[in-house]
């Protein structure tokens, strides 16, 4: 499925004069005719090969299905990247059931990066080899490094707590989308926080990073894989830490 | 001598333990191994294949020439991101004159993406391919996508010149590095704003940039090739607009 999307993407990236409409009037939420190809071309494959299982997809809405799994497809995440012609959006793509995501995967076609864990998987593979998904060791804030996508992340408060934490560790980092996750679960960074993700967003990256050893919750601790926002940690000292300062009254 | 940096610096790339020497007591600018030994590449290259002329790195310094032409080499650009795993650090490499930059490359080792201009060239070769490198022909702000590394980008005032840009664009995206330019060039992206930097950081992207077709000046319009702040734009008329935003009384 992974194979299938890039090859629908791939031709879409860069190329001159992407369109990308607006389906959401509030605000910048472009779909390319990529986004589009690439979910058609999963769900032609499950349609074959898994027809018993529901899908819920960013672009083209939930199937129901009779096993009791899900299939959560996001064949874009980070089209504004992707529009901006940076090589860090990702195919998502989550095997759930009904407690969680089970398998995840977090693929890069440009850079031919594949992250994916769970099912007995932590594993990364890319043009310059592969080795096994772990993440490392920091327990203390000061010597972390944080990633979020927008410094404008979320209300005024969801801001203010992301400052609280970003004010203590050692790099805050922008821009990455999912790609910040799949650095995380390979050990290169230590913190993701994220706000206003939807189930799509969020479950192929827990089930990549808790196979790899981390931690992802809402910013209150419980499951978040039907979407919020978001805390992945490298360990539970940092999860700790990062956990009492997004839950502090600003 | 791109190859020979890339060559130094990708076993270093991602590898565990990644030591971080902190050279500037005043804020977070960590040197690894990997660009000592980059820059070291380089400067043997020169020795015997250009030992007239002068050379400026960032990392050993200044060597006088008698050529009149000097090599300005920056071995990993975006530090920071190199020791976070993204894949948009790179190799910049210039070759200048009295007047300013004449050649520039960008190259990222991880990607296998190069990006070259001037002396006739503008140039882009990557895993999927090369193209020319051609700015887009974006001439309003309210269409152009804009990059900056920070958001606390400089000074408090240096900061509100730069938001009075991002207000009038459509899309503000961070954490490039010198890929932003890289993007700009390829036509990808219309405007990055940059503040503080040093000649070794911008001649490269002004050489690129402007072989393919953009514009990049300080924030009054002015040179920047020996640093300061940067305004890179896809064409006349918005370099135009952004520099009037830019130098607003706050």
């Amino acid at each position: 499925m992974a194979d299938a999307a890039g090859q629908a993407i791939l031709p879409h990236f860069r190329a001159p004069g992407l369109s990308a409409d607006n389906k959401d009037a509030g605000g910048f939420d472009p779909v390319t005719v990529a986004d589009r190809a690439a979910e058609a071309a999963m769900r032609e494959i499950l349609a074959v090969r898994r027809p018993q299982d529901a899908i819920l997809g960013e672009e083209y809405g939930t199937q129901a299905g009779q096993s009791g799994l899900t299939w959560v497809l996001d064949p874009i995440d980070g089209t504004r990247g992707f529009l901006s012609g940076t090589p860090t959006w990702g195919v998502l793509i989550a095997l759930s059931d009904e407690t969680g995501p089970r398998m995840g995967l977090i693929d890069q076609p440009y850079t031919g990066e594949r992250f994916r864990g769970g099912l007995g998987t932590a594993r990364w593979q890319g043009p310059q080899g592969a080795a096994a998904l772990q993440v490392r060791a920091t327990d203390a804030l000061e010597q972390a490094i944080l990633f979020t996508t927008f410094p404008e992340i979320g209300s005024a408060a969801e801001q203010a707590a992301f400052r609280r934490v970003a004010g203590q560790v050692k790099l805050v980092r922008y821009g990455m989308d999912c790609y910040a996750y799949a650095l995380l679960a390979a050990g290169q960074i230590d913190l993701v926080i994220e706000a206003g993700l939807q189930a799509y967003d969020i479950q192929a990256p827990i089930a990549v990073i808790e196979a790899a050893g981390g931690l992802v919750t809402d910013w209150q601790g419980g499951p978040v894989h039907d979407g919020g926002n978001a805390l992945a940690a490298a360990t539970p000292a940092l999860h700790a830490a990062a956990l009492a300062l997004l839950g502090q009254a600003g």
